[in-house]
């Protein structure tokens, strides 16, 4: 057996003897039942180290080339070769014809709005509602990873509860008792982010052919998620202080819908934040028409302006509010860490639905969050971004007023990381037009279109200071005010 | 301001001062707009740190009791109250009349099979299917999960690309290839394990209303899920060498089923691995029926025994074969991953489905076992546990042979953890009794009524070897014994 092994290339040399043992027995060189050299034999004929040559071996038995007997791996083994080849391109079953409608609707709506590319060189982009790397508490989280992996040991990496890590339950339950909401661990389960909340939520409120009542404009990933389960999706419209509950009221009288999705603050993609009153009187609208309200928190710990205002599940007697809550949107999108809060009859619902569709959580995750909790990094981290986020905030609204050119309408965020320009007499149809102009203008900013369940009176678009400092806010601002300066009006 | 501060005592002080001013708050002794002392001062009163006061005053801030003014926490600060308690005993909204009802019988399910509860001192359990703890490489996995987090940053804790992984994607299309699946990074989709894989195949290939066959006895966690998504299951009998597929071809013809789910690795519950004959009339079979297989290779790692059988997905020159992977039965079931793989079309729809549901899976995992892969370490720990498992299952077979009484059937595991017993003559209704009789004999089992689309003809118990040392396994085979011998024949 001749191997040519080189030491000065970057290729380890354990893998140089894998990739040309494997070679000479595929192209049959070395046949089945051949024994190949003892390790120590290889290694002093090569020049390696012994441990070299176990360690190309056994990665050979691991790829299926050696037979492993009584602590060697030197016999050629027989593998057994696949048929036939099945590449892509000899897909030949009609999958086409098989894939039921919700699914096909889905892959166009998910081929109709690829996840962004990021923006061009020296384009100012907001577009972006991820959370800002830069703040990203990384270090204190590892701390946190690196100490329950500690304490948990193995346990972390095994089957956890359904329902979730019991200390992340509380500690969420204690969070939200600080928002009003009197809940214990055991009214908590975990999900897999506010998006699995809400599939788990609307599966289990909503049969499918029910109707749903949405925002109009109203998140966007919620509208494909409606469509996927088989819901039909009912548009009541944004005001300025939230949902119009007067055409609410109508519709839930007359479309009896399975219940109404909201997103009390900082809405996405308009930036408001309800009042108590409108908050109530909501609620008192879905309980004379017994309809369940899920209510979306996804940015409940994001209020750094003005006075704070409860969720509307803290004012609810009757448990028909189910509520959503994520660790995503301000800190850990990656780890996949929401919750839902609601009666426990809707809880036991979700977590079988869960059970069944995922038998668990990630532990080791959950843990770390809770950890991350306990150690009171949680309420640092919130202390800092909200800083942070004000700053922004305020540069944004500030430069708004100073750049836009008039006839541009905005929202009033009180919190969070959004709001929305409106084009009034800009026919919604230009949408496209209106983002090559600003792609020109070198701004970047989220098509309103993807956010309406049917079709608006103008076009609308979405800022997000998630990822821009406050230089690049006035900058990205005067630039959206000379594109917009360019586009006429009809 | 009065506080009582004992060093002696667990709870640390800044929790102490922290519980004694908000009840302070909550009392009404200290009312809004109250300044509290200095940290400087009640420092000094209280003969604590200065720090220490400072962290409570913070935390007292995250609470939401004291302002935040120019770096001081030192006002009382107005806290709205929920004007309405919601404790779950005033749960009123009729929840029963809206949950739709497959939700509803996904809960009546969990309730009659809830997890069980770790096994009284003294008895053996063959009932776990989890990997066992001590087998666990949480060393290596440890340092995979340092280094990995210390090369990617905040990145791994940022929203990922929802198809998993580029790295782990690789890793796993490279696994796959030495079982003779060609497939590239691309034609495999990350998923939250098997279990999460199935329901997305599911919902992919199967309309609600739809019928699927699935082997009787399956995967009990199969059966809720299929029902779940208002699928009609259709068993047709496992043979001692894999499903009957006489009775399948019968079966395709009659009912036109929208898939064929099949495990014909160490088949769960019965151990039974077909021969690459039965998978080749298996794959014939379908296509000529034009019936797509789901193939759940979970434990497609655990070939421990005799000779290899490749999956029926190498075989697939068509592209009907759906392949779920996971890496929860062999190494870390609480990180949540396993994969499917598949023709193009079909990755899309269930890559739609999972970024409707979900957004995408948790990146720091994916990441560390794309390292713990990459480092050769999974290789190096399916070696170690092929040994320990080999031992195990060969104790049961001889153990089963010496323990048994007469007319106690078992089938022939070829790897994996499972085999399953079936006692002839003794009536499916029994099955409780036999479950008594044997916990006093001081062994656990799992029931096999949980794998069988409908009554099988006698008591059926599944064994699993996963969490047992060969002494146990023995021992725990002599009480099985004892305690069978007490079962009466009808």
């Amino acid at each position: 057996m001749l191997l040519d092994i080189r030491k000065d290339t970057p290729r380890p040399v354990f893998r140089q003897i894998c990739d040309q043992v494997s070679a000479l027995i595929d192209e049959g060189a070395l046949a089945v039942g051949d024994h190949l050299p003892a390790s120590r034999v290889l290694a002093r004929r090569l020049g390696v180290n012994r441990s070299t040559v176990v360690r190309a071996y056994q990665e050979l038995w691991a790829l299926g080339y050696l037979e492993s007997r009584s602590g060697s791996y030197s016999t050629v083994r027989e593998r057994l070769r696949p048929r036939a080849v099945n590449s892509p391109a000899d897909s030949a079953f009609p999958w086409r014809d098989v894939i039921p409608e919700t699914a096909r609707d889905a892959v166009r709506t998910l081929e109709d709005h690829p996840r962004t590319a990021p923006p061009p060189e020296g384009v100012i982009s907001f577009a972006s509602l991820a959370a800002d790397r830069s703040l990203c508490p990384l270090d204190d989280f590892a701390r946190c990873l690196r100490r329950v992996l500690k304490e948990g040991g193995s346990a972390l990496l095994d089957y956890g509860d359904p329902a979730g890590l019991a200390e992340l339950r509380d500690a969420i339950a204690r969070r939200m008792r600080i928002h009003g909401v009197k809940v214990g661990g055991d009214g908590v389960l975990l999900t897999g982010g506010a998006q699995h909340g809400l599939e788990l939520a609307l599966r289990a409120v909503a049969a499918p052919g029910a109707k749903v009542v949405v925002e109009s404009p109203t998140y966007s990933m919620a509208l494909p998620l409606v469509r996927m389960l088989g819901l039909e999706p009912i548009g009541v419209p944004m005001k300025a202080d939230g949902l119009d509950l007067d055409v609410l009221a109508r519709v839930l009288a007359a479309e009896r819908p399975a219940l109404v999705y909201t997103i009390p603050n900082f809405h996405n993609p308009t930036g408001v934040t309800t009042s108590q009153a409108h908050r109530e009187r909501l609620l008192a609208t879905c309980e004379a028409h017994r309809v369940p309200i899920v209510e979306d928190g996804f940015e409940e710990e994001m209020k750094y302006f003005g006075k704070a205002v409860l969720p509307i599940k803290s004012m609810d007697r009757h448990g028909l509010v189910v509520y959503l809550g994520t660790f995503s949107k301000v800190a850990f999108p990656g780890l996949r860490i929401g919750w839902i809060a609601a009666a426990p009859e809707l809880v036991r619902a979700c977590l079988a639905l869960l059970r069944f569709g995922h038998l668990s959580g990630s532990t080791l995750g959950q843990a770390a969050v809770a950890r991350f909790c306990a150690d009171g990094c949680y309420e640092a981290y919130l202390r800092r971004i909200h800083t942070v986020y004000r700053r922004r905030m305020t540069t944004l609204l500030r430069a708004l007023r100073d750049s836009l050119p008039e006839g541009v309408e905005w929202t009033q965020a009180q919190g969070g990381y959004t709001l929305m320009l409106g084009l009034p007499g800009v026919a919604p149809d230009r949408e496209p037009e209106v983002l090559e102009v600003l792609a020109d203008a070198g701004v970047r900013v989220t098509p309103g279109s993807l956010f309406f369940p049917s079709q608006p009176q103008h076009v609308h678009l979405r800022l997000s200071i998630s990822n821009l400092d406050e230089a690049a806010i006035a900058e990205g601002c005067q630039r959206l005010g000379a594109g917009l300066g360019r586009v006429g009006r009809r």
